[in-house]
């Protein structure tokens, strides 16, 4: 049994490491466990982490205890097919190991500041005590709408109250909420290039999706208003795929169409990290009462942070509270609470500094990169958000681009890889998602 | 600034109350605040008390400090319609306050072993640490999921494996997940009278909704036949509102139609509390493959914990990981991890047991006192869960009924007020719902 343990939490590892093995069938029905004195020394852990991590197994029924003779593995129910649905989370996780992942990712773990976060939970559980048996209103925490209704005036202008603030279980659950809000009948335009999850999520909570192509200054307008939408989910600080960003005659356009009983969803995922230059104004400071706000912090925090938030028009907030006002919230009362504190105590402003700053790094140093190595290609950065896309016109088609780039350790998608229906002019061109990328990865490529 | 302060979090206490009348207007822009000393003298409380709290307003905004002068109410800015919308949580919760409320009502708070919960929790921070930031798979923790699994099978009786559990963010969020599961084209048969929360639920999520008659039995069989229906949300343990309790008989009839290619949710939301005579088998160990398993653990615990979980049919289970997979568990991980290890480490069934000698305790002198005041009524109670019902043949109208329980502070509602589309046959009989009473209430009635 030689297990390679993490260092901060070995019980923990250790424990999961068997109860895997557990699963799995590597360790099988009676199989004995090593004494927990033989198996600390093999491991060189104190006797106390084996036995914390043999009386959670036991708890928890993966092995059972015979009195003097030790630990055994128990006979674990998984199932009648076993093998195949045995923690099925590995799945979907199993992937190539890259060197340098330019698909998916998220902040790189170690830059998040555990310790205040902890120390702030801690904190939570002595101040609030049972209090954080109270039931929390369907639209979240007050103390927590309104530390970002504080956050939103700083960082994006945006001037609303708290009230109108809704907490939310993360951007797909937020969605949901959108379709219960406006309703089923309504047709939602959602952006072509763009991230699978928005239509999947309208689609699954029984609402009817159009696609609307993006060019360099975001959604085609035309489109948009031949498309019989009601509802338009756009990026305009920074789209996804395309990096476009929306300018106000663009803006101005939309507003104007929105304003005939119309509303805009403005996604603004991930206006934090605009690298260079001055934050753009939000469209639902152009109209508050047409566009509903959102924004999560997985993006900002971490992706198990299932917290996101809406600012809603004033009139869908009394439709809200009509539909949800005798529901509670379903975030745990103290995630928000903890949350509250990290940014009113400006934690949280403070993290985003530094993510930025190392963001910074590691889109120069990409850029360079990518210029050096290859010639006639063209980089459209427009200073915002963690993606730039590479475009090479003479590089054959996006299959060949991909596989060139896998040849080197180097995970890709293209522009045409986020097409949710084919559209032409969308080809040669990479992009670069750089979120989850360390600087020790871009000194070994 | 006279305050009558929580004992235990006086900090948060005086935070709350100050904050409520900042937002009231009841503290103006600009009114100062009585000094730390002076109001720690007045609240004889510590002045490190009052200044955590004025920290805290601070900190949000609510005041704003000045040098050698103090702390004056800030600018807050509640929106166009403040006083109609500033805390709307205050409106829903506002309510006659009675001597007994035989209508709504969860545990007593105290009765909650908050302080092991709170061991518990500093326990899964200093154990997990950094863990706890890792993605949740969209099915919910394994741990909490096997410690569920294990639970199941000792209270329930229900043989299933881990993976076929599903933890989800409260009974009105695995709705929509049903509904996302199953298809919006079902038509879904509900109790007829039950709780308003399921159809609503269910329709929210735009499934279509129709409505089958609970007798002494449970449904009736030629409704749920005749209603084209292909799904059946039922209570067979213990119905809310009628009490009725689903014979064997009537279960397996129930199990021949949903053979047909049809699914059964079994709402088992208060089968903890069978306080008399041995637990009833689950539908879902009859036919794994047709009945969907739900409970959660609001009544349990705290109405403010939103968790609840659901046992899929194997087919179900691998569709439900083909539409979520790749999302993340709405739950947080630390809140997963806490309840996980409060089930395994056997604290959770004692809690269940405490809770069930309360309550037998309460529901003996309820019956009591109603058989000792009204003669000539008929009480219904099978023994089940945390409500009977009394029949009283000759009280008038439902309304009467409801208006003299008023009289003597007791606030009761009619089977007929659980109606969700009107039939006849269920006047003359107040429900008994006894889950939020003391033995202090009834002593004073």
């Amino acid at each position: 049994m030689l297990y390679d343990l993490n260092e901060k939490h070995k019980y923990y590892s250790l424990y999961k490491r068997i109860r895997q093995d557990v699963l799995s069938g590597k360790l099988k029905w009676g199989d004995k466990l090593p004494s927990k004195r033989a198996l600390a020394q093999e491991l060189s852990v104190s006797v106390i982490t084996v036995q914390t991590a043999y009386e959670q197994l036991l708890a928890e029924g993966y092995v059972i205890a015979k009195e003097r003779s030790g630990y055994f593995v128990a006979k674990v129910n998984v199932g009648p097919s076993a093998a195949e649905q045995a923690l099925p989370e590995k799945k979907t996780d199993s992937k190539r190991s890259y060197k340098l992942d330019l698909v998916k990712g998220s902040a790189p773990a170690n830059m998040f500041p555990f310790s205040v976060w902890a120390k702030l939970m801690r904190g939570v559980l002595s101040d609030c005590g049972e209090h954080l048996l109270e039931r929390v209103p369907c639209d979240g925490d007050y103390e927590l709408k309104s530390a970002i209704c504080a956050y939103l005036y700083r960082a994006r202008g945006i001037q609303t109250c708290p009230e109108y603030v809704i907490i939310g279980a993360g951007a797909e659950y937020l969605y949901g909420v959108i379709v219960q809000l406006l309703g089923r009948d309504n047709t939602f335009a959602v952006e072509n290039p763009g991230y699978e999850k928005i239509a999947s999520s309208y689609r699954l909570n029984g609402a009817k999706c159009t696609f609307v192509s993006v060019k360099n200054n975001g959604v085609d307008f035309n489109e948009v208003v031949n498309s019989n939408a009601n509802v338009l989910h756009i990026s305009p600080s920074h789209q996804f795929p395309t990096g476009a960003v929306t300018p106000a005659e663009s803006r101005a356009e939309l507003i104007a169409w929105a304003q005939a009983g119309r509303y805009i969803v403005e996604d603004d995922y991930d206006s934090e990290f605009r690298l260079s230059g001055k934050p753009l104004q939000c469209m639902q400071s152009l109209c508050p009462e047409r566009v509903i706000y959102m924004n999560t912090f997985s993006k900002t925090l971490a992706p198990s942070m299932r917290m996101g938030y809406m600012v809603l028009p004033p009139k869908l907030y009394k439709k809200y509270m009509q539909i949800f006002g005798h529901s509670a919230s379903v975030v745990p009362l103290f995630e928000q609470k903890t949350l509250a504190k990290f940014i009113s105590e400006g934690y949280f402003e403070r993290h985003i500094n530094r993510l930025k700053n190392h963001y910074k790094g590691v889109r120069a140093n990409l850029i360079n990169l990518i210029e050096k190595r290859f010639s006639g290609v063209q980089i459209r950065d427009t200073g915002s958000g963690l993606h730039f896309t590479v475009t090479a016109k003479n590089a054959g088609s996006d299959e060949q681009i991909k596989k060139q780039a896998e040849l080197v350790g180097v995970r890709i998608k293209c522009l045409s890889d986020y097409l949710q229906v084919p559209i032409s002019g969308y080809s040669n061109t990479a992009v670069i998602n750089y979120s989850g990328v360390t600087e020790e990865q871009l000194k070994n490529i």
